[in-house]
C-alpha cells in the first residue's frame, strides 16, 4: 500500500490529529477509517498493532499512535 | 515558522518515528531536534506542550505526542 491509514473514533483528540496529519501529509496520501462509521475496519487495526486512536499506520506498516483519545477496548465497548 | 519540529532523545522508538515522520512529510519540512547533543531546545519543547518524546510539533503549534519513548523528567534526568 502506498498510502498511510488514519484510524480514529471520532473524539476530540481524534480530530485534532486528524487535522494536523491531512495538512502535514497531505489529504492525498492518506486514507482516514472512522470506527464509528465502519466498524468493520477495527479487526484490521488491531491486526496492524494499533492499540488506541488516532493512530497512523505508516505504508511501511509502522503504527504511530498520536496522543491519545481512546484504547481500542474502549472504541469496542 | 513553517517547518514542524520534531523532538526526540535517541531511543530506539525515537528513531523508528523520526524515520517515518521523515519519510511522510519529507526531510524539508522537518527540523529535528536530539536533546542529547542540544539539551539547550528542553525549555523550548516544554513551552511547546511537549510532554514525552518523541514529539513533533507542527507549524500551527499543536503537539502531536507519538508512541512513547520517554518523559521530559526522563529525558532531564
Amino acid at each position: 500500500m502506498s498510502k498511510s491509514v488514519f484510524y480514529h473514533a471520532g473524539c476530540p483528540v481524534c480530530l485534532s490529529a486528524e487535522h494536523d496529519i491531512l495538512n502535514l501529509l497531505g489529504p492525498e496520501k492518506v486514507e482516514v477509517v472512522h470506527f464509528g462509521s465502519d466498524k468493520s475496519r477495527i479487526a484490521e487495526a488491531e491486526n496492524a498493532g494499533v492499540k488506541s486512536v488516532p493512530a497512523l499506520v505508516t505504508p511501511n506498516g509502522n503504527v504511530l499512535h498520536i496522543n491519545f483519545g481512546a484504547s481500542m477496548a474502549d472504541v469496542k465497548a
